[in-house]
């Protein structure tokens, strides 16, 4: 940041600028607005960070703002008592957040800032001493001001999230069918609008209006776009309007105006683009239809998106003082076999069976996730390692004495084997599915049918 | 931190450690079991931190993480680039994100992590300028790491918000009645249970088992505290649990043992307890089936705890480019003469009247609010000034011409004020309410009935 130190040399030859809190206030005040460059700098050089900034108003707004909060963090006498100063820094995070200002932009700008302040810092005539409290004071004030605004940005943008998540449930649950057939006519009234207006109706030349903003447009910008966040059908959906609307509507009037055929080849195409679009509409709300169920739907157990909410929980409960749970990882031993040789229906059945029998076997309270194809993780709480194999052996044995019946008449035999783990006060519940997933690969090793624990394998 | 530059005299005497890298990867590395206690303690400080660290298990396996943080980012030759260093700071803040560990009491820490080292630089013999480039070393390198982690942390715990939420509204939506019910009846058998065993069955001296273990008890910790998190019922519920557990059950099986009649009026004290139970989980189930709901009951229209996701999401794509959108703020003229005079149940009809024209008037892609008790917000998308105020003229007249009917045969006239305000580049969507919250209050000062708007207010 020499740039800085060499337009305004920094500190005055006065005595006073000799201490080190007047030096680094004075450098503060005479290079303020470089400083907001520098740290606006920061987030025009990032994607996300210049799209929010690009509107020229919130530049203009928030820059007066970042310069008052610089200077007043590294004034001499800071005004104010401690409370006020932490309920400021504090507003200043939760607005972050609801601005939507991504944070870790924030901290790098900020550390640029300090760094520019630092060599302005060490080219001042302070001595060792004086440059040494000086940078001190300039890191104390600014990382101070950081963490308070990190709390409140975080406390603001988890609740944010929640809220999202929440519209989103709300707005799919809301009507979903009647949504998806009312855009769909939406999108029909508006196809029906160009081609009534090439064929002339509205005056020859009349206006062709664009899908974007037409209802269905509207729609799928501000409606869809938080429904389906992230889908890759709606990303399609939107590349598709944009297309019709920057390519084919201005061909479609350009080729109406010179008359003659290849008219016609643009409006199969606006076809072809509007018959995808309605297929891709289609695909969007049967993709939430399985998705937003929290039960698997074919044994009715747990979706497993929710184990981060559930275990992160049950840990930190556990971490509190609260007993111990166990997980167990079962899997059906040959799964394989019995879907290879008699079919993915029987296979489907047998799924379904060994989740009711879990299902019978545990308490209400306890929490029964698909984790994958033929497995399943079971969050036995408050059970300790004890108890926890003797759920498990009693659910190996039910399935073990267990015939299922087929619809064809025939008999089948499943046996599972089972990983036990108990938490161990490791603080990341991914740790305790390791564990519990090692102890199941130990019992297939050890010969399928039976209950492993990650405590034995340890111990081995 | 005098201790460990004591403890520990910093920097050799050698020409190498002259070198400002060396002579702080030495500090750290002389003082690494005291830096790692020092983090540690801005946690035990904190009461949600010490929570967290309260089981030793959790600290054993901390520290050496920490340790060893802490002497690779300050070494001499880093190993590794750039792309596996911000990929190992990420996943370090993914991971405190998933063990819900506190962001600012990490960045607490780690400001007195660098605090510490920086005395320790200073007290040692390098020069003034081979002060300077460590302290810059210092700081920039944990700051780095400080960015790395923060954006981890914020999008994996944003993230898990998001599923925390998804997952409370399937657990409260599953099926609350057959809950509510199953609870009161699991509180019953264990209220039953104990009774039976005063009563002599199962032996003189039955257990009396603890309700905090019973099936009702592991539902109130375990499910209950996440749907309705932060209910003041389900603190009460607690603590009459904890009071049975630790003071109730004790005294009973005392008296039971002395004999006697004191035995009689703990039993009604207990009596008295689960009533009140029983009472408290009716009102917690009473209390989300409103507030889970995402419409007012009365007018359909949204709930307005969903207006910070709505808005938030509006003022981005205006910010990105997008059209603008106006806010209409909109309030029922004398609508406490209305309520007062004519009583409540024509106010609601009113209140549903206003709310169908407003509803009537708007598109389908706009979002309408209950704001207040006779206050609705209004979010016209793609909308500019012009035509905002166009739309709620369009609302203003329809109600001034429209007679509502009263079940009493009666007719009524309602008028509404109506304030707009259109996006102005300001981030905050919280400043645009403000506004049209100012333009409603000028519109009922010029005489009601009519729209004012936040720009003519800004020139009068």
């Amino acid at each position: 940041m020499d740039q800085i130190s060499d337009d305004h040399p920094a500190g005055a030859s006065t005595a006073a600028a000799q201490d080190p809190q007047s030096v680094l206030a004075g450098i503060a005040a005479e290079n303020a607005d470089a400083l907001v460059d520098l740290f606006y700098g920061t987030f025009m050089q990032d994607a996300e960070g210049s799209a929010f900034l690009s509107h020229a108003m919130v530049q203009e707004r928030l820059k007066p703002g970042l310069r008052r909060w610089l200077l007043e963090l590294l004034a001499s006498d800071p005004d104010g008592d401690r409370v006020s100063f932490e309920a400021h820094q504090r507003a200043i995070g939760a607005i972050h957040a609801r601005v939507r200002l991504p944070a870790h932009l924030v901290m790098k700008g900020t550390m640029f800032l300090k760094n520019a302040l630092a060599a302005d810092l060490v080219a001042s005539p302070l001595d060792r001493d004086g440059l040494a409290s000086a940078l001190g004071l300039l890191n104390s004030r600014i990382d101070d001001a950081m963490c308070l605004m990190g709390e409140a940005y975080v406390s603001v943008s988890t609740q944010g999230a929640e809220v999202d998540e929440a519209f989103r449930l709300f707005a799919i649950g809301q009507d979903s069918t009647v949504d998806r057939e009312s855009q769909r006519a939406a999108l029909m009234e508006w196809s029906q609008s160009i081609l009534f207006s090439l064929l002339g109706n509205g005056g020859a030349g009349g206006a062709l209006p664009p899908i974007g903003s037409s209802p269905f447009g509207l729609w799928v910008h501000h409606r869809a776009g938080l429904m389906f966040q992230g889908s890759p059908s709606l990303e399609t959906i939107n590349a598709n309007l944009q297309n019709i609307d920057r390519v084919l509507l201005p061909k479609i009037a350009e080729a109406r105006e010179a008359g003659g055929p290849p008219l016609s080849a643009l409006t199969s195409r606006l076809q072809t683009m509007v018959d995808e679009i309605k297929f891709l509409l289609g695909e969007l709300f049967q993709s939430v239809a399985g998705l937003e169920s929290g039960r698997d739907p074919l044994t009715r157990t747990l979706n497993r998106r929710f184990l981060p909410s559930i275990l992160g929980r049950e840990t930190a409960i556990a971490i509190k003082g609260g007993a111990p749970f166990t997980l167990l990882m079962l899997d059906v031993d040959h799964f394989k076999r019995i879907n290879d040789g008699a079919g993915h229906s029987v296979g489907d059945l047998v799924l379904r069976q060994v989740a009711d029998v879990i299902l019978d076997t545990v308490r209400l309270s306890d929490f029964v996730f698909r984790y994958g194809g033929e497995e399943f993780l079971i969050a036995l709480i408050e059970t300790n390692a004890a108890a926890g194999i003797e759920i498990a052996e009693r659910i190996r044995q039910s399935l073990e004495r267990k015939t299922l019946n087929l619809p064809d008449g025939s008999d089948w035999r499943v046996t599972v084997s089972i990983g036990a783990a108990t938490f161990d006060g490791h603080p990341d519940y991914t740790h305790l599915i390791d564990l519990a997933d090692k102890a199941l690969y130990a019992a297939k090793q050890q010969g399928r049918n039976r209950t492993a624990t990650a405590q034995a394998i340890a111990l081995s």
